[in-house]
């Protein structure tokens, strides 16, 4: 199989003009993206890609891709689509997710994907695939569905920790 | 609010008379553990709690632990708390699981523990919590259900990746 | 096993004085509930039991309890618990919920219970548990974990279809 | 929006040629499905469509379908996704699913589809939507991912409840 493009027209239109800026900021504050090693690929409106290279610190007990740090990028990747969507001096947070690990993440490179599903004015409800590459198979290995919440009149960069 | 304790008494009977060992080793071979510092802080029969110290590389955008690292502690809190009741020459899978974020994971100390709810031959089903520890205050910040495979006959160190 | 009775104490405050009266007349209004025959056993600040006696038109292909009644009876016991808590001139809708079927639903009375684990201003997290009694017998069959949204400015018996 | 088409042509190839006719057997049997009207509007091999019209007694306190009757049929509609695929002499059963309530459910008719993402030798990984149409508009109310279990060995009619 290959990884599905990104969608060739946006679904939803985005309120805030600084739409890719913003997310892209605040992608550059996770700071477990950088540990772990993880890019944001792709933005667009209501829909972002990360990938992950593989490493041998990110690993479960047969050294495949941890279950936690698949659902890391998923997470991510499903929350800065929802976030793209959101209005200016918003930010984001997961209320819940849900996932199913579809086959062992075992390969060089995770690609996670995410998308809008219902944009709600306070409620956003996406979800997220990840794919695992591997010489030239490329595997569907899991499958999300998020719940996002806007926090409005908190800043992406406001309310940190102290 | 504070952590609860263990069970007083084991719900159920472990298969397997090593099951602690084999719990243990498992976990020395979770390469992710050890990148980001969690520690197997007890195991009981279908019982088990991992802690992760606050680093201020394990952050989304605001400083606190992202969702993803939250999920990887108690992910394998449960994993293990099921694999604990396993037998003999067996492994452990996540098939899915549901995670929902309480509270901001805002604190020095993530404390996740994982329990079986219902041991079967093939699927193992669990739940898990994770609560955060901030100077003298203890908040319940995330909360789990889980379903395990039994991977009989592929002990947990075969298999690996190559 | 039995079934787990309801807290000693209430763990929340409910906000408004008329907590049991609303959720009963929103209950009554439920008329899936009168189709199927669940009834409204207890309800507590934050807690609440339906219960469902068995009747063959309820069940799937082996003349059990069909997973979507069981969902039905225990949706409705999470919301009611969480709707306890809201104030007065709000109504409650489910968000989502996800549920884990343990065992088969073989009995002549289904139990499910759902209580309020994070009462939030908007959201409210909840979780349920559904038991099935055959003759002496009590099995858990069902565990959820739910997510509530507060409709604040909207009554239970506003917004009706028309 | 209108409901997207069955796939043009099958992802999956079926293990048994009867699995139309089992499937269609199965629901049958399923005497909820009688009980509240829902209809198998039409099965492909790792798909399904069921619909159900409106009826006063299917709603919850709004006089929408209660999300325990969208439940009822997309879980449906997802386990004979599964089920279309399985072999002969073995049956399926629900381990767990979750849904998204995107909508209110606010219409005169219910589309389920299921169909199968990961088709397992056991496990089988399934996702469904449902979409209600009100007059010439059509909504995307619900989102659902599951876990299947082929029960191998048990034919769908047999281990009934007695």
């Amino acid at each position: 199989m290959t990884v599905p493009p990104p969608p060739a027209a946006p679904r939803f239109e985005p309120r805030d003009p600084h739409w890719a800026d913003k997310v892209r900021a605040s992608f550059a504050r996770q700071s477990v993206m950088k540990l772990i090693g993880a890019e944001l690929a792709d933005i667009r409106p209501g829909w972002c890609e990360i990938r992950l290279p593989y490493r041998d610190d990110l690993c479960q007990q047969h050294g495949f891709f941890h279950a936690g740090i698949t659902t890391t990028v998923v997470d991510s990747a499903g929350g800065y689509a929802g976030y793209s969507l959101m209005p200016d001096g918003s930010s984001v947070l997961s209320v819940e997710f849900k996932i199913n690990l579809l086959a062992p993440a075992d390969g060089e490179l995770l690609i996670a994907t995410g998308e809008v599903v219902k944009p709600g004015k306070n409620l956003v409800i996406s979800r997220g695939d990840v794919y695992v590459v591997k010489g030239m198979k490329t595997t569907h290995c899991a499958m999300m569905q998020q719940t996002l919440v806007t926090m409005h009149g908190k800043t992406d960069n406001e309310g940190d920790r102290k």
